[in-house]
Formats: structure tokens, sequence, C-alpha cells
């Protein structure tokens, strides 16, 4: 999938790694330009001046930032090379940790009457934010990612956008990714610095910490005062644009590997994997390939003729040299959903041999191969990807839905509940009755001493009761707690 | 298309200009794996000792990149922001300006066999180049592009990737851009630096510069060596890799600003145009309305469920607010293939109205109008797409291939030609006799007094006849100088 590359936090993803990505972008980006959204391309350098207005009003402001201060490299004399002292930038560059500030300066050009709105923008870009400590996926120094950044007139158009772009994100998780998530507004103390409201979709692992998957934020009219985005409204009056701001990274990959993987690997859903069936004949170096060879080829040919989950199946008749049991694990532990190995006598037979990732062991240990007519497998190929997604994501949901626990009724039960010696944490869900402010901070801080944060208030808007674990007054909403990546 | 950031040679790409680098990534992209390459993604930033050994070999080596030095920003006490002097980095890094580097040691890493040969590996990233001057599209110091690296196991199977790829381009440029390219070898003093050969397309823009459109080098066994990509050939003995690499990137889109624009702007060919017609309505803010949109929305989905050009038509019905002619111009200026200006009347009567984008004027001078009935609009609306991407090449050929000036058999006669008074340089084919090293380079400082470079030999092997302008010695093959971007 990736591999370390010698840059500290940075990765190199591999083909199967980025297979998976490039189907996340393609069926992502269909759905922002289904909904309007135009992409656009902005520059990988700001200029350090644009954080200053974040600075002002932050005491001690300090952010891991990768800075560029000089353009040229040359030859120290002493056979190495230095930035070169005579080429140093006058104001430094900072490499983006979002495009925030310049598509907020973008839209204050690109918007001048209510005839521009909305405005509806996205990137797919790579962004760098210096992290100290690194994980594959979840936490690198780069990632790659999309930020749609929106402008609207007034704060309802806004809202619907913003609620939009999380629904797309929940859809998208829970559909193509087999990734059940909670979707749900994050309490005031996580928001996105200066959002009026951010939501998040929070997605339960397998070792039952939360991951945070997705974010979308409602920024009001401050972004847009800061960056000077107005436009004339139908009375010819100049109003203040309310912007959003939403997106996901290839984070999501390490969300798919945390939810479906095994003790063999990884196991991709259908909708994202580059490959959903590999075919393996089990070339001999003899007379009897090129009649298995034909065979199989004529099997991919009749797959990729075909539809599954709204698209053409994607097929790799793998004829690389190598033994065929080797190369069954190697495609066991990428995780494609269904792998076809043929022999010469299947070949003969009209048959083929099946195995599905999900269920890829029989109750007495061996390989669950399931031997079949060709002509049958292909009929039913569309139906058992399918199957596979919806196994997957039903496995997943189970395993979430089992490991979130109610009905906790006060800070200690939930301390004893959090115990060190908790080896599979779950979630917890609280009534509580939204404290602000200090309050709030007080809460976040007695939910640290346990390595808990509160992930979200769901959506459903479902009715609670019972008195706040926190401050003892009547519940007026319900909240995820949990420990995370 | 696009516009100045405020960071030095770095551009905002708007949604059309980055629409048609969409459709260009999709339809190369949809050849590389045609091809069997497989995408990656590398780190943005590398190591400042990577570069050490180019630099051994190079005396007062200087190159332009930007160094990252500092991973921290910090304020500095009297309201300004600065890197943070606790915050430097060990080992500066350099934003990449190719992968080269670094992907080949990850080839260093993957290939130990014959059996993980060829390995054939694409990046779409954005990389970046410190650039003095800088002009939008054609040189920007950060750009998008595609670098494809491959490795074989011998010289031949290389070769043949090579002249893949430079074939790949060439159909390409010819066929998606409508931008009619000369592919050929560049002069040993133009190649990549440590290329055994270069290969490049190069296209005649509209004021008969030469521009360098796309690259494919074959890079013997050198770089395997500098990087260690070794592999165990069937007798079990080590043995280096051939390899190659190959790119194009955001400047084709300068290419075609620069092959089909006219006094009105931009004609984009219809294989990359984002939206291939545009449906205007001429809204009234009245009752009509509706049914204006109705009868509209009816012609769109009729043509959007057509094929032009091997793929579903892509047609936008644009409802926003404002006057139609203002619209009109505005889709013009972007050179959408076909407009159709749709009002009540049409409606009523079951008729369109369709401006060409290449053919807009009539003779009169007034707009070329073409009002007919829908149906028949419809029913010929892919075949005139298709006129459209033929009828721009046709007209880049005929323009190139007029302003082509072979017969020139003395130095004299070629300085003569590109007198100072020269408004359209065009191009002029030599016989020549291939001097090499320091013979070589006196002929490229004599050209360089006319402004002029050799662009590449063309690849068509034809006769050559008479003797090099240069040596005076019999000529061996054809070359194209002109003056470039």
């Amino acid at each position: 999938m990736a591999e370390e590359s010698g840059v500290r936090g940075c990765m190199v993803i591999r083909p199967w790694g980025y297979g998976i990505w490039e189907r996340i972008q393609a069926l992502m980006d269909a759905q922002i330009k289904a909904a309007g959204v135009d992409n656009c391309y902005f520059p990988l350098f700001i200029p350090l001046s644009y954080f200053a207005k974040e600075a002002e009003h932050v005491d001690g402001f300090a952010k891991e930032m990768a800075v560029v201060t000089h353009h040229r490299l040359i030859g120290d004399g002493k056979g190495s090379l230095v930035p070169d002292p005579e080429a140093k930038l006058e104001e430094p560059l900072i490499v983006r940790p979002t495009s925030e500030t310049v598509i907020g300066a973008a839209m204050a050009r690109w918007v001048q009457s209510w005839r521009d709105l909305p405005l509806l923008t996205n990137q797919w870009a790579n962004v760098v934010r210096w992290e100290m400590r690194t994980r594959m996926f979840l936490r690198t120094s780069e990632f790659l990612w999309q930020e749609g950044h929106t402008a609207h007139a007034d704060r309802d158009d806004a809202m619907v956008e913003t609620l939009r772009a999380l629904e797309m994100y929940r859809a998208f998780a829970e559909g193509a990714l087999a990734m059940p998530v909670m979707a749900g507004e994050k309490p005031e103390n996580e928001r996105f610095p200066g959002a009026v409201a951010t939501y998040s979709i929070e997605a339960m692992m397998q070792d039952g910490k939360a991951l945070q998957a997705g974010t979308s934020h409602y920024l009001g009219t401050g972004f847009a005062e800061a960056a000077g985005i107005r436009y004339q409204d139908k009375e010819g009056q100049q109003a203040l644009c309310h912007t959003t701001s939403w997106g996901v990274s290839t984070r999501l990959i390490g969300g798919v590997i945390m939810t479906h993987g095994d003790d063999d690997g990884l196991r991709v859903p259908p909708a994202i994997a580059p490959h959903q069936i590999v075919i393996l004949p089990m070339l001999r170096d003899d007379d009897g390939d090129a009649a298995l060879l034909a065979y199989c080829e004529d099997l991919r040919r009749a797959l990729v003729a075909q539809q599954a989950l709204g698209e053409p199946m994607r097929v790799l008749l793998d004829k690389r040299a190598g033994k065929a049991t080797q190369k069954r694990w190697a495609w066991v532990k990428k995780g494609v959903p269904l792998i076809l190995e043929i022999g010469g006598r299947d070949a003969a037979g009209g048959q083929v041999s099946a195995i599905r990732r999900d269920r890829l062991w029989r109750e007495d240990g061996k390989v669950n191969f399931a031997a079949q007519a060709k002509d049958e497998f292909i009929g039913k190929a569309a139906a058992e990807l399918e199957d596979i997604q919806r196994s997957l994501y039903a496995e997943a949901a189970a395993r979430r839905d089992a490991n979130i626990v109610r009905g906790i009724d006060s800070f200690e039960a939930l301390a004893a509940f959090y115990g060190d010696d908790r080896r599979y944490p779950g979630w917890v869900e609280l009534g509580w009755s939204k404290p602000t402010g200090a309050e709030l901070d007080e809460v976040v801080a007695r939910l640290k001493t346990l390595k808990l944060t509160i992930r979200n208030t769901p959506m459903d808007g479902a009715p609670v009761s019972g008195n706040c674990v926190f401050t003892g007054r009547p519940a007026v909403e319900r909240i995820y707690v949990a420990r995370a990546y």
C-alpha cells in the first residue's frame, strides 16, 4: 500500500494504495461535480504574510509548517550542497497546510454580485502539516485531499451546502468504503478555528478507537470578512458572503485498512478495489499454457462486459511469471474481493475456482475454494461483488453497534468503564447538557484524564432523557465519547 | 483560464482551465493504464543529499529550487512572523523539481528479479522549478504534470517503451488537442542530462515559434547504476536495468491556447472541452421561462444520451441569471465548440439557433447563427463536434505546413531568412551532417546568434540530399531549426 520515503512523515504510495485513492477520487469527484461544484487549482506556496492575520489574535503563535526560505542550491566548495545565501527569499513561503487563505482571496476577486452566488469551488491537492508523530495514511506530514470552499448569499444557503457535503461524506463512507460512520456536529471546543459550526463523520476502527474521517464547516461571515468576500445584493447593497469548507483525505484509506483488515491482510470493498476480480492462470511453462491463457482471456472479456455496483467490472488477468500460489497470497494480502485460480483441468472442464476474500477460510481450516461452471460464475459475479460490499459493511456495522455502550449515568461509571485494563475501549453514548465556555473546558479536561474526547452529536435528533453526567443538569442531546486517532 | 496568485510564477487555475487539464488527464491516463503502467505517488520533498551525486560532476553547481529550511513559524514579538530558529531542519528539503531520484530509489527496492520487469510506473503531481521569467501555462514555477518512469531488462525493451510514450504523445497532441506536432529525436546538446537519447514532440505556435510539448528519454543504464536498480536475470546473474522517463505538463494547455486562439478568445477542441455544447436559454424573468427551460432541458437530455468522439457528450444548460448575450460572449471567449441560443420563439417553433465557435462570423460581419429544427440539430450534433475537431486540426496543420521552409542551403541564407524584421519566423528544415561534441557546440552557438535552436530530427527517416549548411559535409539527416518558447 505505502512505505516510508526517507523523508519524515512523507510516504510513497504504491500502485495498489494509489489505485484505491484513484477510485475514491473518481467516485467522490463525480458527486462533487453533480452538486455543481467546479474544480480549480491553487498554488502550493502561500506568502508568510497570509498567516499574519491569524497570528495577530494568538499569543505565542507557533505553527508547524514547512517554510521555504531560499530559491537556489549551490555547492559550498567543500563537497556539500547548501541553500545559496545570495538566493534568500525576501518573504519566506509556506507550503500550503490548506488553501483556505488563497481561495478566500480568489473568491474576493471572483464574487461581485448576487448573480455570482453561490460560488462553489473544490481542489484536489497535496498539503503539508509538519507532524511530530506520524502514522501511515492516518497522520502524515504530506497528504492528499480535496478541499471544498463555497460562498453563499445567506446563512440558510450556506448551511444547506455544509450539510450536503456532510451527507455526501456519510453516504460515501458507508456506500463506497463499506465503513459505517456517525455523522454529527462537533462540540464547540473541537470546531475548526473560526467556524460557527463543524460537522464530522466518525468511524469506529477495529480496535474500538474513533477516526474522524471527514469534516464540513459552516464558517458564518467571519472568513468572508477577513478575506473581503462581498457581493452586491439585488437591492444594490454590499453584503458579506457566508462561506463553508469541507474535506476528506488519504486518511480514508487508513480508515478502510483499520475497518476491513484481517489476519491475512486487507479486504478492499469492491466499490473501491482497483481490481475487483483477479484471474490467476496456473501456468506450467508448457504447451498447455496457450489454451489456458485463451480460456482465462475469454473469461476476462465476459466479465468486463458486465456491470457491478453501477460500473463496468474491473478485472485483471495476472499473467506474470511466478508460482500461482505465491501470487494468490499476494492478492489475498492486498485484499482483492474475488480471486479466480484456473488450472488446465478447470479450463478443459469449463470450470473456475473462486475465492471470496471476505470468506477466505473453511471451518476445517482450508482455503475456501468454490469450484463452479464458468458460465455460472459469470452469471453471478456482479451479485457476488455486491454481496461482498454489503457483507463488509454489515460486519463493520455489527461490530460498531455492539461496541457503543449506553446507560452510563455518572462520570465515575464512565471512568470505571474505561479502566486501564480495558483492551477494547468502544464508544460510550451519553446524554449531556451541552455546556459551553469554561464549563465545557472542564468537561474536556476531565475526559482527557481518561484519554477520551467528545466525537460528535449525532444528527438523528432522537429524544434524550436523564441528566448530564458532567453537570448533573437535564441532558439536552446525545454525544459520543471515545478514544481517537 | 488562469490568473496570477500573488506568489511569483505560481498560478491559480480557474475552473475552465482546470477542466481542460482534467480532460487531458482523463484521456492520457486511460492510455497510460492501457499500456500497463501503474500510477503511484511519491513525496513532495526530496532530501538535499539526493542532489549531491548530481552536483559531484558539475563545477559551480547551482540550481534554482525551492529549499525548505524550517518546520515552524513563530511570532517575532514585533508583530511579524518568522521561521523559528529553533526549528531549523538538520538537512534542508527540496521541493521536487521531478521525482526522478526518489522513484529511482523506490525502483531499486522494488526490482529484485527478471520477474519484476518491466516495472512501469507513472505519477501525476505538482513540481516546482524556480523560474526567473514566467509565463502563464508555458513556464511557471509550479506546474502540474505526469512523469512516467520505467525499468527494463534490456535496451530493446526500454527503447520500445521510450518510443511508445513518444507515439502516445504525438497521437494525443494531434488527436485530442488538434495540435499538429513533429515527433523526433533531440540533438545531443538538448538531451536530458544523462540520457542516451531524448525524443520530443514540437508544435508550431501561431506566432511561428516552436513549443516543446512533451519528451521521452531512453536513459540507458546510467540512472540504474546511480540508483542501484539491479535484477537477477534468468541465469542468476545480477544485471543493471535500462530505464526510461517521459512527461507532459500543463504546458500543453499553453500550446492549445497558442494553437487555436483567435481574436475572440480561445477555441477549445471538442475532445478536451469541459463542456462541448452550452445551451443558453434567453430568459426574460416572466411566465414564459418555465416552458423555455423545459424545452432546453429536453434538448440537453437528448444530447447527453449521445456519443461524440467516443464518449458521452458533455453539455451544460446555463441557467444562471444574466443577459444571454453577455453569457454568450463569455462562452465564446472560453472557446466552447458549440453554443445554442434558445429564445421563446425557438422553443415554440421546435428550433435551435447554433453557433460554431470555429466559424463565428459570417462574411457580412454578423454572428454566424444557424437556425435549424431541434431534431435535426440533435441528429447531427456528434458529427458537428467531430467536424470541429477535424477543422481545428486541419487549420493548424495547414499553417504549420505553409511555414516550414525548405531548400535553404547555406548559413548565410539562413541568417538572411531570419532577418531582424521577419515578423513571422516559421521553421526551417535543413539537412545536416549530425556533428557532435565541440563541432556541435559551435553549430549551437552560431544558431544562437540568430536566436535559433535545433528542435529535433523527424522520425520519418525520409531520404536527405545535399550538404550540411554548418559543416559542408554531406547531410545525413534532417533537422528543424526554429525560435522557441
